[in-house]
């Protein structure tokens, strides 16, 4: 089974191009993200070149968060180009339970075939229908814990892989469910790190075939980034520099001595 | 009579949800700054859902720094419906005075019943349609000061808070006006510090309801921030930093002891 | 022959307007290294009004990295009015070669006698329809100085000024070729430098009338303020703050001393 620090050392030798349709507060920091970690960002969201950007990318990633029909449109052309060409793409359903416009748009794309749906618990409870799941806006209100089981019947009813993150993430295809225990609570204070954990999943996903590992890493290596930048971090000013920093600094004896991995 | 410590703490207390219809430029810078202070930012924008959104939110803050007209159609959704449901909302009037249609769309949102508007020295004297109030791009050509006749006049005629924000800031709703001197000559080499003010202004007014007194709090936090962040700063990319993670560790104590509000 | 110390302290002088259609991955990096340099940026892209900015601003930048037809459109307005007064125009070909749509629309924008194109190696050659030219994605796959015949032929088609930026820069009018040896390599980590360098081409032209001696001294500030951040930076965020404020703090001495332009 590979572990996180080979699925860095792929990504890193790979540099797999990662197709973006993501929202707009997501994109700077998520393309710094991917540049820092080692892959190759592109945002890309116009209908007249969303499918052919698909067959050049490597991964997808599509994130709803300042949805629009026309955006919604080239998300649905960019899902079902990938599937049709056999490439991983990842879905973060931002804000899912919010808005029945919301609602609707992320249902529609996670009957796409996503390979990976990536929320906090309140989304993943959203997405899954789970009786009394609440989100208030795009932060979650619960812990995500209480989503593992809605995230595993959701991963079986999507035949997709379900990553809910919180203070502990996991990670599930229905029968299988890993837990990462890496991460700082500080993290919460910076916009858009889930929509870049999300983007670093499509990365992973491009260079480990297995869904569940490559998800399970994606977290490990942005927890344990996140753990690097927070120690005596100030503020979230400080981690966000700090954590850039440590995406390209982080190498395998760290990551192997830091990732906290549980099946 | 509410400190600004009050609100900060309140605020903390809350973490309100505050909906943004803001420009591409400030989304990021924007959703930081209300996650350091302890706020929760929520950016959306489509038709669809614009209204929903509201519902949800404690306040709102518009923003027409990127306008075209489906944006602008969003904003005047989320105005109505902040209006409708009693919710405080903010108008930023990015670079009116700079073309006729922004003026329009300017004028267009100032009519319907803002709680605050706020802007820089030109921007307000252009709103308020003084004679000889120029724009020049979206920053200040004139002082602070130039502009409190122009402010009180406007918030009479809109019967609304009005604030104009420079070296000084100042706060009137037309009778009482509030002069505020905090903040560093270095925030003006930072992008879209003013937009985030104006969405720190709508959630300081989810938790004081005197407008004028929830407008001059937010604009001695994010001036006691700048003030705190620019202290030996090199330059705007040490500033920039530093203001996140000011605006995380701003205490009461600081705060009473360097917000410097004058009547 | 101007300098670059020249052309920068009159950009810090005249602090000229910038308008910049642009994509969303590079709006806030953008805006704010005009800021930092001393230049006053300005995003704005509604047809409402894109030609009435132009009319305000001293020079233009237009890229082309997230587009759409709607954007593409307010692109060639401001391409054709600022070309009817008289004003700089700067295209950034993001991605050229990728997709047809991309190559159609730089190819129109191209033929709209811009002042300046800027781009990696991959994109002059695409642009240029070099045969064998491939772009993956936004990052070049090839070295600049493979690029200087194609762009030495695409500037003398066009009738303007080609910038092939990379390890070494090159600028050239079709007979005139100017070379750049700053910059560092962990400046390709950090998103949106490309275009940002793009802007600053676009401000220098709004004080230095030569082209090739404007684009040249863009490349240099940007290239030894990229050193000067470099210097010791742990990582890309680390890199991305301190290029801020070397471009703030950057004086005639220290470009003098490092500008490395050869012809």
């Amino acid at each position: 089974m590979p572990t996180p620090a080979d699925t860095l050392a792929r990504l890193r030798a790979a540099s797999p191009l990662v197709h973006n349709v993501t929202n707009y507060v997501a994109m700077d920091v998520t393309a710094n993200a991917l540049l820092a970690v080692g892959a190759s960002p592109l945002m890309a969201h116009a209908p007249e070149e969303v499918e052919e950007i698909v067959a050049i990318a490597s991964a997808v990633a599509i994130n709803i968060g300042t949805l629009e029909p026309a955006w919604v449109e080239a998300m649905e052309m960019a899902a079902e180009r990938a599937v049709a060409l056999g490439k991983p793409w990842v879905l973060d359903p931002v804000g899912v339970g919010a808005t029945p416009y919301r609602n609707q748009v992320a249902g529609d794309l996670s009957g796409m075939r996503p390979t990976v749906v990536r929320g906090n618990a309140s989304e993943i409870m959203a997405l899954a229908g789970v009786a009394g799941a609440a989100t208030k806006g795009v932060d979650s209100t619960r812990d995500s814990s209480d989503a593992t089981d809605a995230a595993e019947r959701l991963a079986r009813t999507l035949g997709c892989v379900v990553a809910v993150t919180g203070a502990v993430d996991y990670v599930t295809d229905g029968t299988r469910t890993v837990a990462i225990a890496n991460g700082h609570p500080l993290m919460t204070r910076i916009t858009a790190l889930g929509c870049s954990t999300t983007a670093l999943v499509a990365a992973c996903l491009a260079v480990t075939p297995d869904a569940v590992d490559a998800t399970a890493h994606a977290l490990a290596i942005m927890g344990v980034a996140g753990e690097m930048a927070a120690e005596g971090a100030p503020g979230p000013g400080t981690l966000r520099l700090r954590l850039m920093d440590a995406l390209y600094q982080l190498d395998d004896a760290t990551l192997r001595e830091r990732a906290r991995i549980s099946e």
